[in-house]
């Protein structure tokens, strides 16, 4: 099982479609998934993607500068991902930020357990 | 079980001793364990405190700007922390960094499975 490529993929599929729709992501959390926002927790795919899609802005384009990824269990269950780069909002000015994730394999794709979020960075 | 003490004593103790001697890390690893450090990948303790104590640095002081934990298992066994901030080494200026941490239970304690460092964000 090539970690890096399903990290990598699903990197790529997760702020694609949070750009082109929020509510787009609810497939990807559980009931038991646990997203950290900016400092407040939120539990579940529902609220969670409620969360994402009441942020108030329209456009949003993610730019990674550094990208991580390891398994997290001796069985290949989970796999860890860390991701920092720049986020651009509404034409704004461009902010850092820093996203960590952790999949849970189910069947032969994986889920959302873990994800947190920071912007502003230091 | 409170996750955030449990995270928050972990992150104290690590910054303070990779401050006061970088070798005194080496029993909170396992030799499964992985850290990435700039996208360079260790496995093991041994391999782990080497790279960290072979930085070409003298002094070093960590300073969090954002922090956050969650339980990444149903059972409470593992525990994923985010810490960003800043870094200052022998007096340079100071410079981001992201660190990630699963830490995994064994008995009473917790030992680091997985750690990713980042310097220098977006």
């Amino acid at each position: 099982m090539d970690i890096t490529a399903i990290a990598k993929n699903f990197t790529e599929f997760y702020y694609s479609q949070f750009a082109l729709g929020r509510l787009n992501l609810a497939p990807l959390y559980r009931p038991h998934s646990m997203m950290t926002w900016e400092g407040k927790q939120f539990q579940g795919g529902a609220n969670i993607v409620q969360h994402l899609n009441e942020l108030p802005f329209e456009k949003v384009a993610h730019k990674i500068s550094t990208f991580d990824a390891q398994p997290s269990s001796l069985d290949m269950s989970t796999l860890l991902i860390s991701v920092t780069g720049l986020l651009r909002v509404d034409g704004d000015q461009e902010l850092q930020f820093s996203q960590v994730f952790v999949l849970a394999k189910e069947g032969e794709s994986f889920y959302v357990l873990n994800d947190m979020f920071r912007l502003n960075l230091g």
